[in-house]
C-alpha cells in the first residue's frame, strides 16, 4: 500500500507539472541513445526522448543521411518516439533535432560516431579464453574519491556485507597486470550501470539509468580507457547485460514511457515464480508461464515489457551502444529465460547480425541440462513438444543464444568432488553426466565455472581442501567447455556454504584496499597454500594459452576407475591435453594400454604442472590426491 | 582359479565323452525350440540340435511344408544349427527331423502348431492398465508339494533372506480373484524360467534352461493355466526376459553350442562397469562401451553374446516361443542396456513384427531420463552425436523399444514426497522434471512404479507415512505414465531402507504361506491403517479402470505453490480427472480460477476416494496432508 500510495503521488505530481509548463519551451532532459553510429546493418534508429510535456512538441531532424520517419506519441505526456532512418551513404558527424512548441524552437544536437574499423567482425569469446568474473565494488578501491557520491544514496560502508566497499574500475584498471599474468583473457564484472537505489545497490543488478556508469564506480571515460587497457593486454570486456529488469530508482517508476512500459508491481500482480521450466513443459499452462516472466522479480526490481516492441527496440539499441562505445568482446546475460522468449529471440537475432561472432553467455540457473539446453541456438531438440496439443507459442521455443553458463556441470563437479566414490557417486557421477552434451547443439560453447557472485565459494564448497579445489579448477579449465573463474579463487577465498548468504559471497579481493593486511597481487600476507594454488593456477593458464586442442579439440573420457577419473583432449596437428585426476589417499599407477586409443604412443610426457617429465610407456603414475595435467609434443601424436 | 579349474575337468569329461560315443547311435538330448508355430510372419527357423557328437550326423526333415536350407556346424561336436523355412502354406501338424550317424538312424518328432486365432493382434499393455510385479517365490506358497524338487539343488529355507521360500505359481493362480478384485489388469511376475543354481536361485534371473518353467514353481501346463486363467479375469501376463545373461548352472557353461556363444568369463574379462552411459556418450571409448556390454554381469551370471547372430536368433526365437505358447500380453526386458545394442534393436523389431501391439518395456536402471529416453522407438534426438567424430557405431543409437521402466521419475517422486518444499524441492522437484518428458518420442508409454524388486519399498522410503504413500499412489495411478504397483504396497509391506539389502525388498506376501498371522487377501491381522489404505487403492484402481481421460488423455499441471500440487488429465469427450495433493499440515483452499483453462467449471465433481461431492465454484478445498482424486461428470467440461 505504501508503495501504491507513492505512485498516486507521483501521478498526481505530474499531472501538475503537465498543467503549468503548457506555455514554456519545450524541454529535454534526455534522448536515449544519446549518439548511434553510421553503419550499422539495421538502419533504422529509435529515439526517445524525454522532457515534461513533450509530447505535444513538433519534431523534424536536421542533417544529411538521416531522416525521420515516424513520430510516435504514447500515453505518455513526457515522452516522444522517433522512428528514423539512417541512410547507408550517411557520413559521420553531427546533427540536429529540432523540436518546437507553441512557436518556441529547440535544437538538440545528436551525433552519429562513425565506427571503429573492424567493429563488426570483432571476435567473442570461445575456447581459447578463460574468463574472470568480479564485482567492481568487491575487487579494489581504486578512487576512494568516489566512494561516495552525493545525491546518489547509498553511502559507502565497507562494513556491511550488503553495503557498498568502494570498489571501482580504477582497481580493476591497476591490477590489469596481474590479472593478464595469471592468464585471464576476459573480463566479467557484473553490472556496472547506475544503481541509483536507496539501499543495497552494490551488485549492480538494479540500473537506474541505461545508459550511464555508475559514479561510484568511475565515468565511462574510465569504463572506456578500461575496455582500451584491457585490449592491450590481450583481454576482453564482457558486459553483465540486464534485459529482465531494472531498479525501482529508476525514473520510469514515477513517469514510465508508456503505460505497458513495465508489468504490473506487486501486490497487483504476483512476484515471478521462478517456474523456467514452464517455457518448455509440454503440460505447463500459460498462467503460469506468464507470471514467470511478467512477474517482478523482486519488489524492488521491476519488471521491463519486452514484449512491447518499443521496449523491445529500446533494449537492442542500449545494448548495441555500450557494445560499439566501449569495444565489448561480449554479454553475461542476466536471468535470461525471465525475459519475453520472443523478445530474447529477436533481441539475440539482432546483436549476432551486427556483431556476428559477438560471445553472448546467457544465465539460465537450472541443474537440469534440458532446461539450459533448450536455450541453445541451432539446437535441433527443442521445436514444438511432439504428440500433444501443447499451448507453448512457436516463437518462444525457437533457441537462439549461442552460449549458456553451465550450471548443471558446475553443480555436479562440485558434488562429485566431495562425495565418496560409489555407484553413481564421484568421478562416476560426473563422467555419466557427459553424456548430456548430447543435448546442446555445442556443449563446447558453454561456459563452465568454479563459481561466480551467486554461489558459495569453491573453497569451503570443497570443504577448504587444496587438493580438490586443484582438481575441480583443472576440470573446468581442461574440459569441452569455455571456461570461467571467480576473483579470489586462486588465494582460496572463503565464504558461508549456506546458499541464502549471498553478500558473503562477494568478499573484498585482499589487497584491493590500502589497509588490506593479506595483498593477493604482490603476495603479501598469502599463506603457503595459497601462494602455491596461485602459483600453480597461473602456471597452468598460462600454457593453456598456446594449446589449441583445449580450445577447440575434441574430448575423449575413460571410465573412472579407483577414484581416478582421465580424459583426454585432441585436435588433429596439434599437441594432445592428457588429463588424470586422483582422488585416492594412496598413489596409483594406470595402465596406458586403455588409453592408447585416445593417444597413442605417447613418449614425450610433461606433466605441465611440475614440470616433470613422465615415462608414459606403461603406465601413468598418479601422485595420491592429485591431478597430472600433461601436455605431449606435437610428434608423438 | 577355482571356476578355470572346472571348465578344465568339464571340458576333459567332454573329451573323453566324445571319445567314447563314436560308433554309437545318434542321440538328441535337446531340440531348441522344442515346437514351433506355422504362420509366423518370419519364416525361417533356427532349430538347435544338442547330443553327444551330434555334429558329426547327417540331417534331413520330413513332412510337407517345411525345408531344411542349411546345416550349420559350429566348434561344438555336440551342437547342430539346422536352418529351416517354413511355407506359408504349410499346415500345422506333426513333421520330424532324421538324424543318421555310422548308418544309424534316428527319427525325432517335430511339431508345428497351429497359433491361437488374432494371437498376431493381441493388445499389450498401455495407460488402461495397471501392472503387478510380484515376485513368485515370495507371493504365495500354492503347492507345497514342489517347494523342494531333488536335483534342482538349493532347497526351501524360509528363514534366509535369500533363500527359496516355496512361493509358485499356483500361489498367484489361488489369488487372481484377490488382484483382479483390487483392479490389476496386468501381472508382471519375476522370471519363472528354470534356475537350476546351487545357491541364490530363488530371483529367477539365472536362468540354466530357457524352454523350462522352474519346476520349484511350477510346470509349462501351470503357466498357461494361470495365463489362460488371468485372461478370463481381465488381466494379462507380462513375462520378465533376460536377453542379456543366464545362471552358471546352464549347460552352456560346460558346453557351449559354439565358442563364441558366451562372451569370455572373469578373470579372464572383467565384469561389467555398469557404464550404461558410454554408450550415449559422445566422449566414450569404444573399450568402456564393450566392456559394459560384454562383461559379466556378475560372477554366477554369464554373459550372453548376442552379437552372435546364431546366439541373437536363439533368443528370439525362445522369446517368441514364450509370447505363443503361453499367450503373453508383454514382455519386461531386463537389464535392457547391458545386451549388444544392435542385438536390441533387431530383436525388438522381430517381436514387433510378429506382434505389432506387444507391449515391451525395457529396464534401463538409470535416474537420468537423457538415458532412458534414448532408447524408446521413434525418438528422433538420439542420432549420430552433432559436431562430433563420434565413435559410436551407427546401429547402437537406434532406439527400439516401446517403453523403458522410468526410473528417473520414480526416484523423483519419492524425493520430492519426503523433502520439505522449498526452492527446486518438494512439489516444485516433481513439477519441475515433468519437463523431460520432453525428450520421450512418447512419455505416456513409460512405465511409472511406485516399486519393484530392486528398491527399498514405497513404505519406509516415505518415512511409513500413511498419508504420503497414498500421494506416491496417486501420482503413480493418475499422471501421464503407465502405472506399476508392487506386490504388498496396498498392505505396506516393510522393507530396509538400504539400497543393498534385495532380499529383504522381496518379504511374502502376507496370508501366502498358510502359518500366516496376517492375511492380505482374507484381511485377517490387517491394522486400521493397511486396512484403509487398500480399500483406498482398491477404490482408485477399479475406477480407474472406466477412466479414458487416465488412460490416454492429454495432462495439464500447475506450478505448486504453499505445498499443493494440482494436474488434470483430459481427453475430448471424456470425462476429465483433478488430482490435488496438499502436504501441508493445514487444510487449503485453492482459488478455482487458476484451473479453469484446463477445467471449465466443473459443477459435477465428486471426490472418487471418499464419495463426497464438491462444489468447485470459486474454490478446492483441500484436507491437510491428503491427496484428492476428482472426477468429473461428462457434462461439465
Amino acid at each position: 500500500m505504501k508503495r501504491l500510495a507513492r505512485l498516486c503521488l507521483v501521478w498526481l505530481a505530474a499531472l501538475s507539472l503537465q498543467a503549468t509548463v503548457h506555455a514554456a519551451a519545450p524541454q529535454i532532459e534526455a534522448v536515449e541513445p544519446p549518439h548511434w553510429w553510421v553503419g550499422f546493418a539495421e538502419s533504422r534508429l529509435q529515439l526517445l526522448v524525454y522532457g515534461p510535456d513533450i509530447a505535444k512538441a513538433k519534431v523534424s531532424v536536421a542533417g544529411a543521411g538521416w531522416r525521420l520517419e515516424r513520430v510516435e506519441r504514447s500515453d505518455s505526456a513526457n515522452h516522444l518516439f522517433l522512428h528514423l532512418v539512417i541512410a547507408r551513404s550517411a557520413t559521420p558527424g553531427p546533427r540536429e533535432l529540432i523540436i518546437s512548441h507553441d512557436g518556441v524552437l529547440h535544437r538538440h544536437p545528436f551525433l552519429l560516431k562513425a565506427r571503429e574499423p573492424g567493429s563488426a567482425q570483432r571476435r567473442g569469446f570461445d575456447g581459447s579464453d578463460v574468463i574472470l568474473n568480479l564485482m567492481p565494488d568487491r575487487f579494489a578501491n581504486g578512487n576512494p574519491a568516489n566512494d561516495t557520491v552525493p545525491g546518489m544514496g547509498d553511502p559507502v560502508n565497507r562494513s556491511a556485507p550488503g553495503g557498498r566497499h568502494g570498489g571501482d574500475l580504477q582497481g580493476v584498471m591497476d591490477r590489469l597486470d596481474y590479472l593478464s599474468g595469471m592468464g585471464f583473457t576476459a573480463l566479467w564484472m557484473t553490472p556496472i550501470l547506475e544503481n541509483r537505489q536507496a539501499a543495497y545497490s552494490y551488485h549492480g543488478y538494479a540500473a537506474t539509468d541505461l545508459y550511464r556508469v555508475d559514479p561510484r564506480l568511475g565515468t565511462l571515460d574510465d569504463y572506456r580507457r578500461l575496455g582500451a587497457e584491457a585490449r592491450r593486454r590481450g583481454m576482453g570486456l564482457i558486459q553483465d547485460a540486464v534485459p529482465n529488469h531494472i531498479g525501482d530508482g529508476h525514473r520510469w517508476l514515477r513517469d514510465p514511457p508508456t503505460r505497458d512500459w513495465l508489468h504490473p508491481a506487486p501486490p497487483r500482480a504476483p512476484l515471478t515464480n521462478h517456474g523456467r521450466t514452464s517455457i518448455r513443459d509440454p503440460y505447463a499452462v500459460r498462467s503460469d508461464r506468464d507470471r514467470f516472466t511478467q512477474g517482478w522479480f523482486a519488489p524492488s526490481m521491476p519488471d521491463l515489457n519486452a514484449s512491447q516492441p518499443l521496449v523491445a527496440q529500446y533494449l537492442e539499441q542500449a545494448t548495441l551502444w555500450w557494445i560499439e562505445e566501449v569495444g565489448l568482446m561480449g554479454l553475461r546475460v542476466d536471468t535470461w529465460s525471465y525475459s519475453d522468449a520472443a523478445f530474447l529471440s529477436r533481441w539475440a537475432a539482432r546483436l549476432r547480425r551486427e556483431y556476428p561472432h559477438l560471445g553472448i553467455v546467457g544465465e539460465e540457473w537450472s541443474l537440469n541440462p534440458v532446461v539450459v539446453a533448450a536455450w541453445q541456438g541451432g539446437n535441433p531438440l527443442f521445436g514444438k513438444p511432439r504428440g500433444l496439443a501443447s499451448q507453448v507459442p512457436a516463437d518462444t521455443t525457437r533457441p537462439t543464444v549461442p552460449s549458456l553458463m553451465d550450471f548443471p556441470l558446475h553443480d555436479t563437479l562440485r558434488r562429485a568432488l566431495v562425495e565418496p566414490e560409489s555407484w553413481g557417486t564421484g568421478w562416476v557421477r560426473l563422467y555419466e553426466f557427459m553424456v548430456n552434451d548430447r543435448l546442446y547443439a555445442d556443449a563446447g560453447k558453454l561456459v563452465l565455472f568454479d563459481g561466480n557472485h551467486d554461489v558459495p565459494r569453491l573453497a569451503p564448497a570443497l570443504n577448504h581442501d587444496p587438493a580438490l579445489q586443484k582438481m575441480a579448477l583443472a576440470f573446468v579449465l581442461t574440459t569441452r567447455r569455455i571456461p570461467q573463474l571467480y576473483y579470489g579463487v586462486e588465494v582460496m577465498l572463503d565464504s558461508p556454504r549456506t546458499h541464502d548468504a549471498f553478500d558473503l559471497f562477494r568478499a573484498d579481493f585482499p589487497g584491493g584496499w590500502p589497509d588490506d593486511p593479506v595483498d593477493a597481487v604482490t603476495g603479501k600476507g598469502l599463506n603457503a597454500a595459497q601462494a602455491d594454488l596461485q602459483q600453480w593456477l597461473r602456471r597452468v593458464m598460462v600454457w593453456r594459452k598456446s594449446q589449441p586442442s583445449l580450445h577447440r579439440g575434441q574430448l575423449t573420457h575413460f571410465l573412472p576407475e579407483d577414484g581416478t577419473y582421465v580424459f583426454v583432449r585432441h585436435l588433429p596437428g596439434a599437441s594432445s591435453v592428457m588429463v588424470a585426476f586422483n582422488k585416492a589417499d594412496q598413489p596409483r599407477r594406470l595402465n596406458m594400454g586403455r588409453f592408447r586409443s585416445a593417444l597413442p604412443l605417447p613418449n614425450q610426457a610433461i606433466d605441465i604442472t611440475t614440470g616433470e617429465a613422465l615415462d608414459l610407456r606403461s603406465e601413468l603414475p598418479l601422485p595420491a590426491r592429485g591431478v597430472r595435467i600433461i601436455g605431449f609434443s606435437k610428434g608423438s601424436r
